[in-house]
């Protein structure tokens, strides 16, 4: 496997907004709806974008499936095959370089494969059959640790032998700007002597990241975590969010389910390991030494910082209450990979990956309401209308945003952002 | 919606052996695909036969769906619809009928419809996208709850109030008579300094049933218990294979991951809920009251016999080894459901619901080895060789089945069954 890699200096002839997610070094792959299209269509972004890659493809001017039948695979899910993203990138790269007249001079053509956001509904980059939750963040885990088992160690024995993770709800997965139903749930305060049903009055976000699988493995075959690179095809933010209320009164034993089954927001712009290789970074140590199956060969983390902010209906303005950085996964992404194949289990096209909470270690770094408020104990203030938070109000904007720096540029992974409407 | 039963004195003309649990009183749905063919077809199955629903409809003995579109749903998912699956079974049962010659008496189109059980691979009945497995055999959570928790009461505050449960993985979905591959795993023994990686050694068996959902619901539409039954297609045999070491080792605080995702065995026949409409009882008493959406307005449950047998390499016959029965269950199928669609996550059609291990009370009712040999504690003797089993060994076949006994007929689950093959 050999990266393709685009030049920190090179420049489309494209328009790129400064401070653009975007950029030519980007390059995600999309799915995308035309304005009243039934039918989705394969897209990329540059700057404020869209652009069709089946229009680029009749045009001839990126190469395409050769037949029907290549064309079908392709457009099922041959495209989230990291080998043939790389193939359109590099195709998208040349065609969209500064100095490449052939799209940019042809005005007719770019009236083709241009499309602009606002005539377009992006949606979630692949369908879902399997959709795996971790809990690689070490910050939200021992803060989580600390606030309902107290007299205990924060972080219970096995989190640092192994990337703990639970299977979610893949039917309810929802891509950036879809509203959120605040979910009827059951639950049960330490003094009500029964249960009750009804809206859940914790309802909480958590900021994580999260990849796709682009190729399937057969049942029994364990992947090498020096091969799980190979098999991821981009990286996207997920907001998952959860009804702690009810979470509290169902998890045990066997984990979270209807706290988290309700919604799972995700951006839409497959972001490739290739496009984030310039911010590949060393993790945190891992001590004590994990198992071999699970060391990665090489760094495996990504310098991507994180930022969430809310927006109640009074406030004319976004507020952002984290700013976190995926530095602060305990486990990487190659290391959920490699732990969730290792007993032989399949892979699949499609599968979502999320890394669970990242939160740093100081306050306003915390990837939750209920760390941020600490339980609720210490309530947000939103200072351009001096209103209170511990939890999320009807009404509540959250958007989620990532980005790795560069010297003067960034490779983004966009927005992922949810409304919160109340009850039915 | 009414309920399509067959009489139980009603009979076809096709030999139907004593016992069968495929009398015309059943009529279950399956897939199956013809020896050397590439795509399966939709059959059901009579007796010792298979019969091709397609090769019915095209000898028009069938109605079948009328055009193209409508044919390209049906095989996709629309046989699943129980209103289709009821129409579909009136046309069996009319052209199966003692009395009917129609195809009785048509020698060469008895050839074109009928298969032979060894002509054929049966598969599962529905590709799934969600499996979710339940907890609802109150025996055997308070079984575990016994051995795992010695010092508290057997059941956690929440069991009687809501059906506790967690998403499975549907990629590792397996039919009868696939063999299972002992995954390797993480544990760590309460002795061990730190953990290890390598072949489970507490491979154990679940004995479960499951149900397919037959319609989709939308996004933040909760299903009222009392329409629950109209979304179920049908029941099935499950065998939740799992590994107790690591379950132990790796289910805090998020619930079972790898312990369980390694396989899932799925018996292929989908049998309705009308065929098993005259086994309908109702449930043990539920104590608290549950919440009124999780109050089945008439009787749930079903009276389904149940029997696990192990065969090991060196036995010549099979030894059952649990007998139990579906109304060991506490949480009934409608119950789940109403439960799983409460907060709004949209069912899908073809997602799986398994119950959770369905233990009776005495011992020699329970269904996994951990509740069998007490976690060890007592092993198994299998009587013909003397050898004895406290989790499964290699080689070992474990088989499922599962029939409702009417007066002088069987409806039948046939049977789930799967070979142990040593780790790779």
């Amino acid at each position: 496997m050999s990266r393709f890699i685009v030049s920190p200096k090179a420049s489309s002839w494209v328009e790129v907004p400064q401070g653009s997610h975007f950029p030519i070094q980007n390059l995600p792959l999309c799915i995308f709806a035309h304005a009243n299209a039934d039918e989705p269509v394969l897209g990329t972004r540059i700057g404020d974008k869209l652009i069709d890659l089946g229009a680029l493809m009749d045009l001839e001017l990126l190469s395409g499936p050769e037949d029907e039948d290549e064309a079908a695979e392709f457009y099922e899910f041959g495209y989230l095959d990291p080998r043939v993203f790389r193939q359109v990138r590099k195709g998208l790269y040349d065609i969209l370089r500064v100095d490449n007249p052939k799209l940019r001079d042809d005005k007719s053509a770019k009236k083709e494969v241009f499309v602009d956001l606002a005539d377009a509904d992006v949606l979630l980059p692949a369908e879902v059959r399997a959709f795996v939750d971790f809990y690689s963040g070490i910050h939200h885990a021992s803060n989580v640790g600390r606030m309902f088992r107290p007299d205990q160690p924060p972080l219970l024995p096995n989190y640092r032998h192994l990337p703990i993770g639970y299977n979610g709800r893949a039917s309810s997965l929802v891509v950036d700007g879809a509203s959120i139903r605040r979910p009827n749930v059951q639950t049960k305060g330490p003094n009500d002597e029964l249960p009750s049903f009804g809206p859940t009055r914790e309802l909480d976000f958590e900021l994580e990241l999260g990849f796709f699988v682009g190729m399937g493995t057969n049942m029994g075959e364990a992947i090498p975590i020096g091969d799980c690179e190979e098999l991821i095809s981009g990286v996207v933010l997920v907001n998952d969010w959860s009804a702690r209320d009810t979470q509290r009164w169902e998890y045990q034993p066997l984990g979270p389910f209807l706290a988290k089954s309700f919604a799972t927001s995700v951006s839409p712009y497959l972001v490739s390991l290739d496009a984030l290789e310039p911010f590949r970074v060393n993790g945190m140590p891992q001590e004590p030494a994990v198992l071999p199956h699970l060391r990665a060969p090489k760094a495996s983390h990504y310098d991507i910082e994180l930022e969430v902010s809310i927006q109640s209906p009074s406030m004319k303005q976004p507020q952002v209450i984290c700013r976190s950085n995926a530095k602060n996964l305990y486990w990487s992404f190659v290391q959920q990979l490699a732990h969730q194949s290792s007993n032989g289990t399949p892979l699949e096209t499609g599968d979502l990956y999320a890394t669970g909470t990242i939160s740093g270690e100081a306050e306003g770094t915390f990837g939750s309401m209920l760390e941020l408020t600490w339980r609720g104990s210490k309530p947000i203030v939103l200072s351009e209308t001096g209103e209170e938070r511990t939890f999320l109000e009807d009404g509540d904007v959250v958007t989620m945003t990532g980005w790795a720096q560069g010297e003067g540029y960034r490779v983004g992974l966009g927005t992922v952002s949810g409304r919160v409407e109340p009850a039915s």
